[in-house]
């Protein structure tokens, strides 16, 4: 297992690169927070893109480092453009991130998670009853791997979900980002626990999908758990500063963005962190 | 007639009732505001979710304690996802907004609003053209009711719907919430009249969807009169709080959205408001 | 040629005219950032409105003193209503501005770009090297002007686009402007180079898209030649007062939209600005 002070070197360095190189990640996501995924992008140091017709999801992700879908407000022609982008993604060895928002609505995206199901993202991030009902829609095996014990606490959110979490990291051999009060961060053996963040997240919409989209940065020029814990490091820490500025939601984002952008990979790696090997 | 006493705790109990169970109101919404009314949503107490396929729109209207259908930038799936979830809702008996925004121009829109001429919103919310040209579309006899005297003043502009809004509330047996620099609200029994807001609010886009949106929320706990005073109550008392803080129209929309989020319930229900008997 | 004065007398008229007039200038317009694009089309004096139906963007086009075309986030039904769109604004002779963004991606764009080359519209806002990537896919013939030398110095972005720019102005009859650290804007006969601006621009996702926007906003009441410069100038000057009040992207959004509400026709007419004869 690495140690954590390799985790946090990994995670600076993660932060680092994509500052230095600007890297495109095209998105394929929903409309309701479009604009804060790009923004957030943006912040972290990455260039933007969005994308929704086949041809147009293909040529983006052969010009992108890395890449994310979201699975919200799906239209007729995802679909298509979904499958066909995951198949060029593939094709290319392109990591790209996944969030199966809105899991067990609609037809079109059963259809879409059941063929990704081979084409498997590098990271997914999602929130903890969306991991689980993404490992049983993929017929994973779940179970308390050797050593596991779930505790009851101020984490139980993301700890109901852990084992679900280590079950698809290893289906994909990438990593699973769950979102919550703290956040859970696992590669199949390593399972980190990350804290801050704020409330007031969960009354603005998109801070979800957002992070998928720094994720999908952080990824073109890191490993998937390098690049799901530094995003989600950020995230915290960026959030955390933001509740020092302002406790109503509106200017709690405007300042979120802000420190996302101000924050220093130094501080991001130094974020609170613990680690477990499983 | 109910007393200007009540009106005021059914407003402050409607606002009380969605920031205690966070209800669930999902959405049908443009793609301009669509943000903006989530996280109104949000601000208000409410959880958002949007959607544009029709099997989603059945699906979340299950979910949901109340719905928003807002008619703008309509796609060619849009005319089979409101009508199939207008149904979905009429059968389930949920309450749902409508915004019958740019009425008259295209095709779609004019099949979806005769659909829901015999499955009636709980609340209409809309300008006084949309209100008088809505009447007119679903061939309300729009008269002045018994003792009903147009007044010619600041509030001309949604007097001039006032028989209109009458109308269609009875048609509904719902309520109507005319929006304008004084709102109108009435159940087609009250006419209620309330100050506040901001001219601003005309250089910045989505106020009106977000206030129906808000008014969903309210919705899934309250009757539609209470929600659609509620919910203007809010809008007027955050926009009037906003001004204090700026003169300018984006730091106006965060500071509004950050003063709906703080407004204590009896803050809302002692916002300016006036009634009479129609 | 216009001397330097003329062109800031027509820099703020176009800005006073929009102001005094509140035009309707319609859109069809990408996904991501079409929030931005309709506050700051409001934030300048205008009125605006999205649509994505064919007949919808008829009846727009019919309503609009100028219309607004983006070619960013294409669905399927998009090429019918930019291709109807474009035709019913030839007809009606009402001006449009056209922002070629991912030029070079997809089919669906390819064809309405394909379409539009012999129903050009009045302004072209784009980059340096979509400027390039049009006139080449619409086959004009680019060479240096009589008397025109490419400079090398930090306006190089958009300098390299300058002939093309030339090219794309003389065939159209109107006017384009090449966004980047110097604005290029011309008309075919006089090249204007505009100063100001941030960094942040860069960080922040649709400032390209707002000035589109806010160019149509304009040029319902202005030449296409001072609309598009008069838009230019108000992004310069709007970005330059929002870097003295923050320097983090979010924070600089809301700065730059509340500083074009509040700047004047004179201030924006002042704005750094050279001029050439070609």
């Amino acid at each position: 297992m690495p140690t954590l002070d390799q985790i946090r070197r990994d995670i600076a360095s993660a932060v680092d690169t994509a500052r230095a190189t600007t890297p495109l990640a095209g998105s394929i996501t929903n409309f309701v927070t479009v604009d804060f995924v790009a923004n957030a992008q943006l912040a972290a140091g990455g260039s933007a893109a969005m994308v929704y017709l086949p041809d147009e999801g293909e040529a983006l992700a052969a010009m992108s480092g890395a890449f994310y879908v979201n699975l919200g407000t799906m239209l007729p022609s995802h679909e298509q453009t979904m499958c066909r982008t995951v198949d060029a993604l593939a094709e290319l060895g392109t990591p790209w991130v996944l969030d199966p928002v809105g899991i067990g609505m609609g037809q079109v995206r059963a259809n879409v998670l059941a063929h990704m199901r081979t084409r498997p993202p590098a990271v997914i991030r999602c929130n903890a009853s969306e991991a689980i009902a993404l490992a049983a829609s993929w017929g994973l095996d779940v179970q308390a791997p050797a050593g596991g014990v779930r505790g009851v606490d101020a984490t139980d959110g993301v700890d109901a979900a852990r084992d679900a979490a280590i079950a698809l990291a290893r289906h994909t051999g990438g990593a699973v980002a769950v979102s919550g009060p703290v956040d859970l961060v696992t590669d199949g053996h390593v399972v980190a626990r990350l804290a801050g963040g704020s409330p007031l997240m969960e009354r603005v919409t998109g801070f979800g999908c957002a992070l998928g989209g720094v994720v999908a940065v952080y990824a073109a020029g890191a490993t998937p758990l390098a690049s799901a814990l530094a995003a989600s490091a950020a995230f915290d820490l960026a959030a955390t500063r933001a509740t020092e500025r302002t406790a109503a939601p509106a200017s709690f984002k405007v300042a979120f963005l802000d420190a996302l952008f101000e924050a220093t990979s130094a501080d991001i790696a130094a974020n609170p962190l613990t680690i477990e090997e499983v």
